[in-house]
């Protein structure tokens, strides 16, 4: 089989620089163009030198000729860009896999309430969103994808089974994640400083960040309940990982944790990156550099709440990574594909 | 007015030497006998050389003798040492702070429930709880305290206000904590090396800390309310500090965010280590190496949710400072004394 | 006695809310006056929530009024600024010790050869190199201190006594440093991102370093042998704290440590902030938050080399803390005063 | 080609887990068994979580039929282990790859001098050391392979081929290492405690480190130059990597940057894992979790001092990689086999 030419639009940022990474040792895939408006006329390599010796591409401003050199393109940029780029590349027949919010929602009027107007609500309907084991048959017909966020990736994988099997109650809800910081991107900022950063646990947008309305339409979508969620992100002194912690009641005092392991299970039957723990707790370190989504059980009984817990690599399951999970499927190739390396065990 | 004599008995693990720095630097307060199992010989500031020029003892091995050295004893060791050295101090007059949890429980089922058989009964009674801001008045004319656990002074210090007015109810309190790795101790561990720490976060005794029947049992006192809360500890890889997320439903939705900061500000009204933040969001950061509190409010409306944080450093207000505070409270000074020093902004 | 009325001129940077961490605990000093360019307006502790309950300044930008409002000025400026300012301070009476190198030179040649054209050349021989304990008696007199930069005070402090004993050859000298990122102060820059610095270790001006001509012109001023050193700093992933290990050929085979260490001993005699380490290597954490310099020593037997370490903190000794030191020296005072607390231990 | 069958003994160190990392993705070889005293009958992937759906082999104890299992053996043992081992394994006709120092020093004094008695001189003859653009050639005929210590691959890697072209004075060199705490292994000790390390920077066995002599012995077989140097490493507080900054003399004043950088282009022409960087200074970020060695080069023109900065992953081209390399070279694979996947950019 040919190459898959892959064109990475906004190379530069983490995310991108994760694609780099992640499609460089993909052996069914090959980078033709990687795109860079800051960066325009320099080698990839110069920005992240870890990838000497690796990948060897200047990088280019995105123009009108840039379709040309890709049959799929991933496009990791500030929301609002790839809504207007994604529909000159559709209609010269590319696939895109959009990282950003832009084709996350189905329904517009959550998409405008929360970011902005949205330019290209045509292509909304045909988008899907690419929470790869959810979506996997939709994914594989798919031209466009929306790439979910990190934080609901984390949340959805461990509550749409759970919740589609009514185990527990939609308003009992409460998400409480925790992301590293290169979840807020390469963008110069004081809070993104190492002298800010370290030793600075601290909650940010509380009970109002965007990933919320993303998290319920997904959750309602697939779970037939109407979800209305409490979800407060903090942020964690380090680079990369991802850990979130969910509460809910159980509909049953009966439930107990080997029901809940046991529905996980069987939902995620034969899926790869999901690693259901049942004698450990998730651990960012577990994930980090890695596809995998780790998710443990406890059920508080005195209280009969479930206790969900879940790790990713916010850069990788939870951007990248899921992007790639998701052209291998659009491709009909093993989903694993390039994303099969061992992480550092340190 | 005579300097107080103070002896810190288990004073090279942590919250020992948190102890020595800031009773080095108390201006009523000093430091006759530092005593150490594994180090007796050895002089103080060898074992943390930081102290070098500060205090200048050498740790003994503590024994009948000790006593006679000093007017009030901190005891910084593990849990069951405690309650066989207190008995022996308080029958010689001498006044005891405890760090462990062997004098925190009112009732003695509870603590042999989740510890050990209780060996000085006895002392339960007059025994008081050292959460400084809200039991002053026993404080003053205590003999003998039991130091908070730092979870539960995270956690209670916001509680308890909140649920003695009837503003939440009881049964649906959620406290989602996080601390740094110095509140496992000096011990060593797999689970504390750099390595293991390092990008690693990660729940621990999900829904079974036993700090949680501790906050239970002091809300409920306090409250009149019978609270069962579900508490999650987790670990960050940062050297000191604290966050507590608190969620719990709204008693009534006409309740705003405004209703919750003056509550807390009347209770907590001319209390200096308590900081209601009225427009930031409380970071560890911004209480590291002090005793201060910073507790921030927030309300989820569509779901008439209260999320109450609070950050503070777990060997100072969560441990050593709060002792110290304490100390200042039973003699009569000025509660900040000894506690005043500026933390470090980067 | 009255307090000494102090302002900071450029508070907001790191060494400037060091000064202020420092000056707010000091006894016989008031802050009066805080300005800032960037926070004219806000309050100090908006901006450093840390100092909460500490302080309680509102910054103002810095104009010709500002001279009235105090007795000394520290100015924590880039270079260029603080030669204007000083002058006119100096003019109407006042004290000024400035933290960039504006006034650290005594040849006017060789600021302008690595900085830029001198406008205050007139002040250039009366002010004093504020490294505490060489220049005490200067400084005690001065009105002008130019206060060294944290590379050449963790270097000249142990190579001083050192060369000035005609112990080791002049032209012989390597000082490999390494220094936290917060020496590259609160700018924005990818260098000082989180995620660039944390598992990032690397030189930087590589033998080109502009505190290399500063360590030069002090070391031949103190010890009179023409030294040309070579210079290599290089950055460390953490908030503060240098390390400097200086290698040198002895003049003499017969020259042993104990020879060495006397020699320190004897120079630094009674100066309380140069610990000599004699059965210790220096240590960052050890000195973490204050203002001692650690200073150890080693020959290298088999090839008559001396190596000397020493550890500073960066933003204490190696900048506010000097400063404050300074200050105490100029006014009377103990040079303790305000720099005696504790560092954590942890 | 049939899979080359491996075996680490000692599987669940630092050093063991990488050497798992790094086979579980080489396309010609299969892991076949993995021991360990302490984790004997556990699986690897419970041990390290992130190696779950990587790897799934029970950790044994090695024994007499240990060697049955494998065509060759990896040993990544503490120091006078492998001795023991090596011997019977090659009898029975199997490839040894050791990485300790069991094997690095061809002169059994030496060894014996800074490690303890050999009880296997008979095969030192024989072993080659494993610094593998050096010893290439003999490496692809070896049956035993002492794999070089960490500190000495980066300084023998820039230092070689400069010394062996007489650039340098033999006499003058001095090597500042710094290295990660994960060089320090997976032992439990209070300096690798996080509390311990974050905030730590210090130098460790200063002049007295056993990675001398190996320094030594190597450099002096391959350039003719009786080497003496002056070593100190230091611990920096991150996870991996190591960076070595090299001073030396320049034996021509002539001598200039462009000559240095060009000798060592030549010297590794067409070796892929040594990246000489000429318009950069080597990080460690840009090697971390790779096999490249980034080597820099600067000259101290006014004091015709040669400075050279090397940086490597401590782990792989310190230690598990460069024997995977090794085994490469050995079996006649292309070097890079399994060592091709890039580094995270973040």
């Amino acid at each position: 089989m040919d190459k898959i030419k892959v064109g990475i639009v906004g190379a530069t940022g983490f995310a991108g620089a994760e694609l780099v990474r992640l499609l460089a040792g993909h052996k069914n895939a090959e980078i033709t163009v990687l795109t860079s408006r800051q960066y325009a006329g320099i080698n990839f390599n110069k920005i992240y030198p870890v990838m000497k010796g690796i990948i060897n591409i200047r990088c280019e401003e995105y123009n009108q000729r840039t379709a040309e050199k890709a049959d799929i393109f991933f496009l990791a940029l500030p929301h609002k860009i790839p809504m207007e780029i994604a529909p000159e590349l559709i209609a010269q027949g590319k696939k895109v896999i959009d990282l950003s919010a832009d084709f996350r929602f189905a329904d517009v009027n959550n998409y405008e309430k929360h970011y902005q107007k949205h330019k290209a609500k045509h292509l909304l309907k045909e988008a899907v969103y690419g929470l790869s084991e959810v979506y996997t048959n939709r994914i594989k017909k798919a031209r466009l994808i929306g790439v979910p966020g990190c934080y609901p990736t984390s949340a959805l994988l461990p509550l749409i089974p759970i919740l589609k099997s009514k185990l527990i109650k939609p308003e009992s809800i409460i998400i409480d994640s925790k992301s590293s910081v290169s979840g807020a991107g390469r963008s110069l900022s004081l809070t993104s400083m190492y002298c800010g950063v370290a030793e600075s646990f601290k909650a940010y947008k509380v009970a109002s960040h965007r990933h919320s309305p993303e998290i319920e339409e997904v959750l309602q979508k697939n779970t037939g309940c109407p979800a209305s969620i409490t979800f407060v992100p903090h942020l964690i002194p380090m680079s990369r990982g991802m850990e979130t912690t969910i509460y809910a009641k159980l509909t049953d005092d009966r439930i107990e944790e080997k029901h809940i392991l046991s529905n996980l299970s069987v939902y995620y039957k034969d899926r790869y990156f999901i690693r259901i723990c049942k004698d450990r707790i998730p651990d960012t370190l577990a994930v980090r550099g890695t596809n995998f989504c780790d998710i443990g059980v406890k059920i508080d009984k005195r209280n009969n709440r479930l206790i969900l817990l879940s790790v990713i690599d916010n850069l990788v399951k939870g951007a990248a990574g899921q992007a790639v999970q998701n052209m291998n499927i659009m491709f009909g190739l093993d989903e694993r594909t390039g994303l099969d390396k061992a992480g550092y065990a340190v």
